[in-house]
């Protein structure tokens, strides 16, 4: 692969500049995705030129720049969320209507939950899940049910990376672990927003580890916890017939 | 950007790749990849290594190929169909209720109907609709509702280039696009399955021009279709609404 004179290549630039686009930054000017992108200006313009002729990004009417919807298709049509999503979508719209708060869908991808499907509930509390966001492992209900229903070899592999993070928020790690496994759902007040607290359970494989976790969340001391959990676990275990046994993605 | 001896550049071929995959081979051997994305075999191996230890493609177990989780997060995280996905599901799902079909969320691009959202519903007839597959306009109610509520700039580019195509099929192609706009949704007798009827109405943005199209398929001949419609041309206006006036995807 063609490298430029600081050793980077054409693919890791690219990735670079796909990066610079994020929920809150859906748009940017050729100069300010150079600069997230810390790919030089000239060299920039020239890709940009290509990247749009490939359907990869757009410029709209103003010159700014965004994801083109070729790329979209290109990353969705074949994706292995598909499934998992598919699966998972009519479970979360009764969640969302019984429980009356947002409903995730997440995955546990390269040490962060990555979040693969959003609804969204007028009225709902404040939080912070965006579809294809990432949140942290160790400040989410999310994240604490993915990792107690990983593979140990998966758990083990985290908490080398990331193990003093892990026990400074959770001193008692390896027991909280325990606990959601005997509870079958784990729950997390707020440290992301503090008026609120999650609850989420995990889709189990026929291995009996997580391959995604299903989540809601609840204003902070919510009389609404038990019947969230309660109506999470029933749908949890609805996605997971409705996957099959071969389920993994 | 470097070119190969046949003059493709590294992203022609990354492009390549990347088109492989479609919902029908979600996972492919390297051979079977370099086949289709008409890469030589040996470049094809050493551009998988980079590609995946950037995420953007993964490999199995057993050696397959598929796309990575990484290029589903970057395409998605800022994607301009995410307000319309996110205000279109709560009614594709009333709609996939009430009328106990499959229901359908699309946009026109590049000539074609590209399906950004699909919501299935068990016991529905058949279609041919996959989240992020592309469609004929011509052959679907959806691209005759797209191309009837399109900009006359749109319109005219897409009938020059396939305008012998389209009356063909639509011999009376102005008057029927006509009628489209006078009933306000298009109907459309399967062509891609002859036993289905396929029922679009466009969610219009405040040019009134159609920026996405929503669509069921009933069985052909069923009483259901005027109340079909109905549900979709009111589903329609909820969504052009929950998308606010500035909408454009």
């Amino acid at each position: 692969m063609a490298n430029s004179p600081s050793g980077d290549s054409m693919l890791d630039r690219l990735v670079r500049i796909l990066d610079a686009f994020d929920a809150q930054n859906p748009t940017l000017t050729v100069n300010a995705l150079a600069r997230r992108a810390d790919v030089p200006r000239a060299t920039t313009y020239r890709l940009l030129e290509n990247l749009v002729s490939h359907g990869l990004l757009a410029r709209d009417a103003d010159g700014q720049v965004r994801l083109g919807l070729r790329l979209w298709e290109l990353a969705n049509r074949s994706a292995s969320t598909l499934n998992l999503r598919q699966a998972a979508l009519p479970f979360m719209e009764d969640i969302n209507q019984l429980v009356g708060q947002n409903t995730q869908l997440a995955v546990l991808h390269e040490d962060d939950v990555l979040v693969i499907e959003r609804l969204s509930r007028p009225g709902s509390v404040i939080n912070q899940a965006n579809v294809a966001g990432r949140m942290p492992v160790h400040l989410t209900s999310m994240g604490m049910a993915l990792l107690a229903y990983s593979p140990t070899n998966v758990l083990e592999g985290y908490l080398e990376r990331h193990g003093e993070t892990m026990l400074t928020q959770h001193p008692k790690l390896r027991h909280e672990l325990a606990q959601i496994r005997r509870n079958g759902y784990a729950t997390f007040d707020g440290f992301i927003d503090t008026s609120t607290t999650g609850a989420a359970v995990p889709i189990l494989d026929d291995r009996g580890y997580a391959s995604a976790v299903l989540s809601v969340v609840v204003p902070l001391g919510s009389d609404l916890l038990p019947a969230a959990v309660m109506a999470l676990r029933t749908a949890a275990r609805g996605i997971a017939r409705a996957l099959g046994p071969a389920a993994e993605n």
